[in-house]
């Protein structure tokens, strides 16, 4: 491999010394027009390979957005996460921004890499997934004055109503509700799979389908377990040996919709199941399922964190009261 | 927000000229040790925050492995590429090394956007997936300079015998070998169900189906047909509704896996099935499959890329013919 052009490779060519061409790439305002043409000429020639670094760094701006991509966990759902990381980077791409990818385990080691980053100056911005109530990233990024927007919304006292940051979140309750009007048109009686109270995401599907079952005046029957495909199984299978009948399952979860699934068919029957997220493992089964639509909740987090001019980072506090974008689901029926 | 502190402020704190901070950030040897010195204490003290960036420019290095994400498609099989983003962004982070994803829809995309990364000094290496007959990605980064390892195999005249590039790769011969020792337990009729001949991947995944029948003197019958779900169940419904019989399937994916299993269902039979790529979709039916054990090609692939010390990235060219690794993957019974 030949060596890389050097600055002073770059200077001979030129005819100009090294503090010149030092200055073209970091003030260039204080060289003549003609030297800074000369010596950009001669960075093109040789192909000297720094320039879009020390551009960057002359900028201030790193154009890379920082997100969190967690160790994979396996599970039917675990590929909700991935299908926006996708979307975001083919997003970030079509503005010239790119993603940077890191590891971490917890909050706290999120944040510390989030603010080595940031005071790196590597990343301009950052995306958070999955808040929680009360979500300690959210105060200390602000502290730490890095912009950022979260994908998830804020489910603690830093609520709807009086948002501190920019965050897009998918509305589970009327993804959950269009799920339960398809599941009452075979029938009145509806039952609901969902996870224990508490989570604000599992909280916010369970309210959809009773509203929708309300709306209706049916009759509504609400089974709660672990977000896993044997917990599902065991616990409609012994729903079944109860007398549970219902004419179709609504599941907070393509995993629960799996075990509700696996679970009618070992009791010998056919009873249309309506999972969440749209999985591949929906499709492969050919169950309906609610299509969270991560490439429109990557649009809109783009939108929120550039602004309209589209090449400023989000204001590290909301200004208004909008600053927010709630994506409504997508119900696919098969 | 207050302003970020500026060159000139480090200069104001030091007692120097801006000229002298920026030598300090971008040719620091030609700048007295004592002033050098004051210098960055005045940019820690003020938190100037480019100091990161500007010592990768100074090092000439910027830390960073790029990676293509491919759009995503959906599928069952879709995950696997995603698991090895997650453990190499681990894998990576360990060896301080961090992660760079962009998007691109085809090769000559991925090129253009690896070559503009690896001149504007934006990544010290790159990735490619997914490696194709006489891969055009392979002369033209090596071209460029880039030094890259592929996670897939050269599958054409630079072939394993005498590599161009570093490599790491999955046995599928040996994954579809472990599991048509264990379809054999189940009797002797052992079904392939593959793709269509030609893709270097399928191919070695049949290879591995065929040694073992024939080591066991066993009688095979071999299906081929596109990767899905739908297309697999109607290719084994029209061989069972010919006559097939068959004591187990090996299948080449999982979605081919799902797609027999519903054929078989759909007729009223129960035979094993076993698929390749143990993705969360097998693990929700319960049906066995061969894991590829993405965590250790990440780990094999920095290893290659990063060498002994672990602080250089790969030789552009193979040096030795052992510039390669060839996992073994690992079959999962359920």
């Amino acid at each position: 491999m030949a060596k890389a052009p050097t600055v002073e490779d770059v200077a001979e060519r030129a005819g100009v010394s090294r503090q010149t061409v030092s200055n073209v790439l970091n003030t260039p305002d204080i060289v003549r027009p003609a030297t800074r043409e000369r010596v950009l000429e001669a960075i093109d020639a040789l192909g000297y390979r720094r320039h879009a670094a020390a551009r960057r760094l002359r900028l201030r701006r790193s154009s890379t957005i920082g997100i969190r991509l967690d160790p994979y966990l396996g599970g039917v759902s675990g590929v909700v996460l991935d299908r926006f990381v996708h979307a975001i980077t083919e997003r970030a791409s079509e503005r010239d921004m790119r993603m940077l990818v890191y590891a971490a385990r917890t909050a706290d080691e999120e944040i510390a890499r989030l603010t080595e980053l940031w005071e790196g100056g590597e990343i301009d911005a950052a995306i958070i997934t999955g808040t929680v109530s009360d979500d300690p990233r959210v105060g200390r990024l602000d502290a730490a004055g890095l912009p950022f927007v979260s994908f998830g919304r804020p489910w603690g006292e830093d609520d709807i109503a009086d948002p501190l940051h920019l965050w897009v979140d998918v509305d589970g309750a009327a993804g959950t509700h269009a799920a339960t009007a398809h599941a009452l048109t075979f029938g009145s009686r509806t039952a609901f799979l969902g996870w224990p109270e508490g989570s604000g995401t599992g909280d916010d599907r369970e309210r959809g389908w009773r509203d929708a079952v309300a709306d209706a005046g049916a009759a509504g029957i609400r089974l709660v377990t672990e977000d896993s495909v044997p917990h599902a199984r065991r616990s409609v299978a012994a729903a079944l040996a109860g007398g549970m009948e219902a004419d179709a399952v609504v599941c907070a979860s393509d995993s629960l919709a799996v075990g509700a699934l696996l679970a009618f068919s070992d009791a010998g029957r056919r009873v249309p199941v309506i999972g969440f997220d749209n999985t591949p493992t929906a499709e492969a089964l050919g169950f309906s399922s609610v299509e969270q639509r991560p490439e429109d909740v990557a649009g809109a987090v783009l939108e929120l964190m550039m602004g309209p001019t589209g090449d400023v980072v989000a204001p590290r506090r909301v200004q208004s009261g909008s600053a927010h974008a709630l994506i409504t689901p997508e119900l696919v029926v098969r």
